[in-house]
Parts: structure tokens; C-alpha cells; sequence
């Protein structure tokens, strides 16, 4: 049977969760020397107060003891509670100076919490920092949210092949912490490690602190947004330190599984970072992305050194790709091949288990030993083949998850580009967005959507559209889409 | 032990096939009254001397009985006739009064015998009538192929899904028919009596002989291949009888299974054109699109009537789903949503056994299924779900197949857009031309590959890249992928 009072419980645990860390923005308001700056902490007050109460009434009418929570069960609390945590993150913002209606907040929130980094706020120079710190705190909640979820519950529900990660989280044989609880602090843990650490590079080379605070937050969550209009281009005057390569090597902390950061150091595995297939993958991938750039920029601008292609090329591909979505340079001025190019990568992502977005490459990895063990069936058709992943069989069972989330990926993403579309978006907009908000990547192409754009003017319905895109892409399609399916709510 | 005999043999045979076929456009070069016309029946002279020498001579050089042949040899027959087909047809276009530069005559060989309907070829209006013909012949040729070798070639060889198909056309149980070649003569029979009957009706209904014979041909082939350069809208002047309302049927028979045609014809298993599942659903989607677009189409042009809405409509959704690519219209002008909704549809195809290209609609239904058993198998763990289609169990080998399809299919066509776009084609034009290579559909967007625009203006190597799509697309991918994967060549 269908309890809905866990999914009730927990979802009004978090929310109220919530509403205390609002607290902390209202306190940087009230701090704030600026006047019309600290009047905005009431925007925050007043939504902390919406949170504890809503979310602690619901709490409170469904306390109790939770024995188990069932498949269907998990798949209901988890679509249900980033759901709402977006719909009441929003509330401050709308009440707030940035003068957002409640559905562009909305928008903002979705994009901070599934760490897409999409923004409707124009004049980010001048916005109050409480606003500028609640949306890099969305973002960073959100990073370490899908971390603990990919260890702790995707593996479990079987999301789109995310089952071969269920032993290494799960097994009997190899609990190295007892309970779920336990696992979900220590990823925390390593989570504001490297956050402190990117902090601290950022300050120690030139950023001003508050800045530095921000980026470091919505680095690590690999989300993208940041405090400046500019962006990160803001910092990156000549004869300062490359702030962007430091960015730059936090965003790829940001892509790797955090549950092999816990291996290492709890049992002292730092060779599976090295020998981690996952790992091998996304690095060697980011590599030849990064060399195939670097050329395309040196043809471009011939008088460029090797040096500073390497670090536009790298910063670029590895914020597209982990779905970051800091900007530097304008890549749509690049020509055609880079526009295709960034266009395409956005959908790789990184490492399951990371803050990072798009497909996955160990979905890329699965469907090639797929493909693999297709040809030689066709070609063999007695022979017996199995493929491995890290060591572990790879069943007809994966092979279908995981073939099964690339078709759904590619038919939402047809699907949202077409509605786009239809809202009188150009294609390339259209396309650019939809692949964008489903990535979770944050900038598109083009003079709206693009890393010089801002998306405030588009449609409302086309907000919806691109809100609901960035939720099903950041819980992996079939979490949101499995409810929706008659099949769920049959018995 | 892979045996290349039987591949030279057969493919041989072919060619010598295809050379006695160049006599046909020769004559009708000869008694063109027009001077210049009449000189172009040298290029097919020449092109049926080397085609019937070196087809002869490699069919005599290997000659001798074919006992069997095995999966692995069946894949190189089929990628080799079809591959060298072209390379042989393309010559007397690349010889004669086209004026085509070799590899151009290729890139419309490969246009022509996939179906697709591409054009390099500019001033078709004052075209030599041989070289026209050609051009139609060649789709004529390419439709019937696939029709044969959905039928006989890959159910066997398993490619894609099409195992599915296996046993409606060999299973001993209802083998009405006995053997391959018997097949495939009956199959061509049908295929001729709907080009000879679209035939009279075009011309009954107002065309030129001439015109209504080409384009009979092109159209059951659903390749679209036209006498005219402004296609079929030079012969939709006003006051003239519907012609396109009579191309959009033979469009739609050229896009159903011809394997159920025979199945009624020789069992008077009528009923089943309309039980079959997979005719079904392509009548529906082509049903749902028309009334889509026919919405469009009417809210673009205020003063339109509802029945010249539906002509517009319907022409164009059939032409392009079922990768025809007549023109009567730019429908670039109709908008974004219709730019997007035409780029989407082409992807869809027709029905598997047919002449029309595209992913094919079984394959979506097979998706559906996989993801319906997929979502029930999440939300309900130890439960036993089993998909049919058509009254027969749907197992994980066909999912793996098919989702395989889906995977593939879109990997190249990124990777074809890519490298179209890195030889500085602009982005829509890169994506459409890909788009409309591998679904074998022809015309792509904006001015250059788009129905008012030519491909002669493309560079080179973008030419070679579009054909090596269409002959992949035609061949459902796999019959050349697998080639090249170690996998085949390994013992």
C-alpha cells in the first residue's frame, strides 16, 4: 500500500530546514551597509516563517516512526521534495529587491536548486547580497543533495542503469558505515572540504571574499551562477591570477563520484581514484575535448599563445560539460564547429555521484559495451558475451535502463524544443534552451539564451517549460516521469 | 570461414544488371528531338560498357554455385552491392550533359538509390531527358531494394530490432510462398502495379506523360526526386486537378508494409491492413500531425479555406515523414514552431517492409513498450511484465536492439552535424543536412539545403559526409556499423 505520510514527514522536515537557512541571508542583509540593500531582510523573515510553519505543520501531522519506505514510496518523496523545496526557496526571492514575480523566482529557484545556473535577474552588480547568497546556497544545497541522492537513493530506485552503483553503496560486504545517516554526513563533509578549499584558493589569489564565498559554493555544486553580470569574466583582468584554472580544477572535483573520495579516505583506497573506470573516462574525455578546443582556438585567433588557449579551452569545455555554465568568453562568436561543438557536449556531463549534470558518462560507457556485445552478437550469433563495468557483469537489465534514459532524454528533449518552438522562440534558442535546461548546463545559444543573454524575456510558459526540463534532468528523467505513468498508481 | 565468393558473385551480378539498365536511358537520350539531348546517350553507352565488363568479369571470375551464406557474409554482400551499385550509377551522370564533377554525380547516385532525394543537380527544367530518368530510375530501383531486403535480408540478419519481422517472412509455419526469389518477384510485382497505377492518375489527372512517369516512380519510392526544379509545385497551377492530394496516397502505400500487401493479395488476408498494429499507428501519427500543422497552417494564412489547409498540411507532413521531400511550399517561411515540428518529424519514418525511410514507427513502438515494461518493473520490483506487439512477446533482446537503434542513430547524426558544422557550415544547416541525410529525406532547412536551395554549393568532403549518412541511414545503420567494428573481423 501507498503511505503518503512519510513522503509528508520528510518533505516538512526539509522545508523547515529550509526556512532556518533562510536565516542566514537575512543576516547578511542586515548587515548590509547599503540601506535599500538591508531592508531586504524582511523578504527573508517572512519566508522563513512560511517555511517552519508550512513545513512544520506537516511534519508535526504526520510525526511518527517510519519503518521502511517503499519503491514507490521513494519515488514520490523524492519528485515531491525538491519540488516543494523549489516552490518555497522561491519565496524570498519574489518578495525580495531583485522584483521578481513569483514565477520568474520560481524559475531562479528551480535553476539554483538543480544547479542549472539559468538566470531571470539582470543586475546582479547591484542585487542585495542576501539574494546573491540564498541563490549560491540553492545551489550548493542542491549539489550536495543530488551527491547523497545518487549514492543513497538513485541506486536503489534502478534510475536508468543507476543500479550497478547499488553494492558499492549498499553491500553488506563492504559497509564501512553502518547506516544511511552516517554516509550522507561524510559526503557533507568532503562536500564543504572542497568547498573551503576552493574558497580559500579563490581569496588567497585575488578574489574578494565575498565573492570567493559565492563562486566557491556554486563551483563545487557545479551549478554556474555567480554574483557578477559579467560572470566570472568579471574577475579576470589582466595581470591577476588565472582564477580560472583554480575554477577550473573545483569544477572537476565537482564531476568526480564523491563516494570514491569516501572510499579513499575512510579505507584508504586512493588508487580507485586513479583506477576508477568512471573516472578514467570522464578525465580522458575532458582531455581530448579540451586538445580538440584548444587547436580551434589557436586556428582562430592566430596571435594566441599555446598557454592561454589551453586555459580557454579547458575552462570552457569543463564548464560546459560538468554543466556549470560559467562564462568567460562569448564561444558563440567561435564559428559554427564550436557552437556544435559546446551544443553537444553539454549533454556528456560528468561522473554519476558527482554535483554534475547531463547524461553521465557511465551511461556513454554502458551503452558502448552495449553496442559492443550488439555487434559481436550479430556477427556471432552462437557466441556468449558479457561485458563489464568496473569489474562487475552488465546485464540485459542495465543495458535497457540505461539505453531506455538516452531515448527518453532525447524525446523530452525534442519534445521541449518543439513546444519552444511553438511559444515563437527561434530554433536555435529553442534548441539550445531545452538542451540547456535538461542538461542543467544554465547558458544556451544565441542573443537570448546565450552566455551574453538573460533569460527574463522569455515567455512565462516557455520559464514552466525550462523549470520542468532542469527538474527532470537533475533527477535523472524516470524518478519524476515513473509517477506520471499509469503504471505507478495501479496497484 | 568468411568467404568473399558469393560476395563478389552477387554483387557482380548487379552491377551487370545495372549496366543492362543504362540502355533504357540511352534510348530514351536517342530519340530526344532536342540536338544537344540527344548527345548524352554516349555517357550511358559508356557507363553500361563498364558496368557490364567489370560486373561480368567479377561475376565470372567467381563464379560457381552458392550453397550458403552465413550471417557474416550476408553483412558484406549487403553493404558492398549497395556501395558499389552507386559507384557504378554514378557514371554516366558524371559522363553526360549534367555537367556533374564525379564525386558530385556520387553524392547524386547515393541520393538517388538510398531514396533520399538530395539534389547537386541545378537546371533540372533544361536537364537531358536520359539523365532525369536515371534519377528516377535509380529511386525506383533503391525503393523496391529496401522493400526486398526488409523483407528477406535484415529480419535475418537481425539488425536493429527487425528480428521481429523474422518470422512473418520465413517462418515454415505460413510459408505461403516458398522460397527467396519468389519473394522478392511477387514483392516487385505490387511495387510495380502502384507505380503503374500512380502513374495514371497523375496523368489522367492533368500531368505530362513524361512528368507523371518519373515522378510515379519517385513517389512510390518515397524518395522525391523531381523533373522540375521547383518540384512538384510546377504542376500545381491554379485550376489544376489536386495532384498532390494523389502523390500524399502513393506516398502513404510506399510507406506501408509491403509484406502485408502480399499477405492479402495471396492469403486474402485483407483484414490485416488494418489489424496490423504498425499500420495502424503510422495512419494515426500521420493523422494527429496533419491536424497539428493544419491548425498552423490556418492560424498563418487568415484567409485560407479548411480544405486547402488540409492539402498543404498533409502533403507536406507525408512528404516529410515518410522522407519523401517533394516541395510544393517553403515551409521554412511557416515559422519556428513548423521549422522544428518538420526537423522532429523526419526522424519518424514510415513502416519497416516499406520504401520510406526514417527510424521507422515500429521501432517508437517498440521504445513505448520497453519503457511501459520499464516504468511497471520500477514501481513494482517483483512484479513479471511482458510487452507484444503484433501478438508476439517482445523479449529484452529486441529492446536492447532497438533502444540500440535509437543510440546510434542519434550519436552519428550529432557526429555528422558536427563535422558539417567544423567545415563551416552554420549550425541549422549543419543539423538539418545531417538530420535529413540519415533519414534518407532530402531537403534540410535554411537557404542552401533547404527545399529552395541545392547542395551543389557544399564543400566536398560535407558531400562525401552526407552520403556515407544516407547509405548508413538506408541501411538501418548496423549492416555497416557492424562491418566496422573489430568484433566482425575477428574470428
Amino acid at each position: 500500500m501507498l503511505s503518503f505520510r512519510p513522503v509528508v514527514l520528510v518533505t516538512g522536515v526539509l522545508v523547515c530546514a529550509l526556512g532556518v537557512m533562510m536565516l542566514i541571508p537575512m543576516c547578511v542583509d542586515l548587515l548590509s551597509t547599503d540601506e535599500v540593500h538591508r531592508a531586504d531582510w524582511a523578504a527573508f523573515a517572512i519566508g522563513a516563517i512560511i517555511c517552519v510553519f508550512a513545513g512544520g505543520g506537516g511534519a508535526a501531522a504526520s510525526w511518527g516512526p517510519i519503518n521502511q519506505i517503499s519503491r514507490r514510496e521513494g519515488f514520490l518523496l523524492t519528485a515531491a521534495s525538491w519540488l516543494l523545496l523549489v516552490v518555497f526557496a522561491a519565496i524570498p526571492l519574489s518578495l525580495g529587491g531583485l522584483e521578481l514575480s513569483y514565477l520568474d523566482a520560481f524559475f531562479e529557484a528551480m535553476s539554483g536548486l538543480t544547479t542549472t545556473g539559468s538566470t531571470v535577474v539582470t543586475g546582479l552588480d547591484d542585487a542585495p547580497p542576501g539574494a546573491l547568497l540564498w541563490r549560491s546556497m540553492l545551489q550548493w544545497f542542491g549539489g550536495v543533495g543530488i551527491v547523497i541522492m545518487a549514492f543513497a537513493v538513485l541506486p536503489a530506485l534502478k534510475v536508468g542503469g543507476m543500479q550497478i552503483f547499488k553494492s558499492e553503496a549498499w553491500d553488506t560486504s563492504e559497509k564501512f558505515i553502518a547506516n544511511a545517516a552516517q554516509y550522507s554526513i561524510a559526503l557533507s563533509m568532503i562536500y564543504v572540504f572542497f568547498t573551503v578549499l576552493c574558497f580559500l584558493s579563490l581569496w588567497a589569489f585575488g578574489m574578494p571574499a565575498w565573492d570567493a564565498l559565492n563562486h566557491s559554493m556554486t563551483t563545487v555544486a557545479t551549478g554556474g551562477f555567480s554574483t557578477r553580470d559579467a560572470s566570472l569574466s568579471a574577475f579576470l583582468t589582466v595581470g591577476r591570477a588565472p582564477l580560472d584554472l583554480i575554477v577550473t580544477f573545483f569544477m572537476i572535483i565537482g564531476s568526480l563520484p564523491f563516494g570514491i573520495f569516501l572510499a579513499a579516505l575512510l579505507r584508504g583506497a586512493w588508487r580507485r581514484l586513479f583506477s576508477d573506470s568512471q573516472i578514467q573516462f570522464f578525465l580522458s574525455v575532458v582531455a581530448i575535448l579540451t586538445i580538440l578546443m584548444m587547436f580551434r582556438v589557436l586556428t582562430l585567433f592566430e596571435d594566441m599563445d599555446v598557454f592561454s588557449a589551453f586555459r580557454l579551452a579547458i575552462f570552457n569545455v569543463v564548464s560546459i560539460i560538468t554543466g556549470t555554465g560559467y562564462a568567460t568568453t562569448d564561444y558563440n562568436a567561435w564559428g559554427p564547429f564550436a557552437v556544435g561543438f559546446f551544443f553537444c557536449i553539454m549533454f556528456i556531463g560528468g561522473c554519476a555521484g558527482s554535483t554534475s549534470c547531463g547524461m553521465k558518462v557511465f551511461r556513454f560507457q554502458v551503452a558502448l559495451a552495449a553496442l559492443n556485445v550488439y555487434a559481436r552478437r550479430l556477427a556471432h550469433p552462437n557466441g556468449v558475451f558479457v561485458a563489464r563495468y568496473n569489474g562487475r557483469p552488465l546485464t540485459d537489465d542495465v543495458f535497457v535502463s540505461v539505453l531506455s534514459f538516452f531515448f527518453v532524454y532525447f524525446a523530452t528533449f525534442a519534445t521541449m524544443a518543439v513546444l519552444l518552438s511553438g511559444l515563437g522562440l527561434d530554433t536555435l534558442t529553442a534548441l539550445s534552451a531545452a538542451g540547456s535546461a535538461i542538461a542543467n548546463v544554465g547558458p544556451g545559444l544565441g542573443d537570448i539564451v546565450g552566455p551574453a543573454g538573460n533569460f527574463s524575456s522569455l515567455p512565462d510558459l516557455a520559464k514552466l517549460i525550462l523549470a520542468a526540463g532542469m527538474l527532470l534532468g537533475r533527477l535523472e528523467l524516470f524518478t519524476i516521469l515513473v509517477i506520471l505513468s499509469p503504471a505507478f498508481w495501479r496497484g
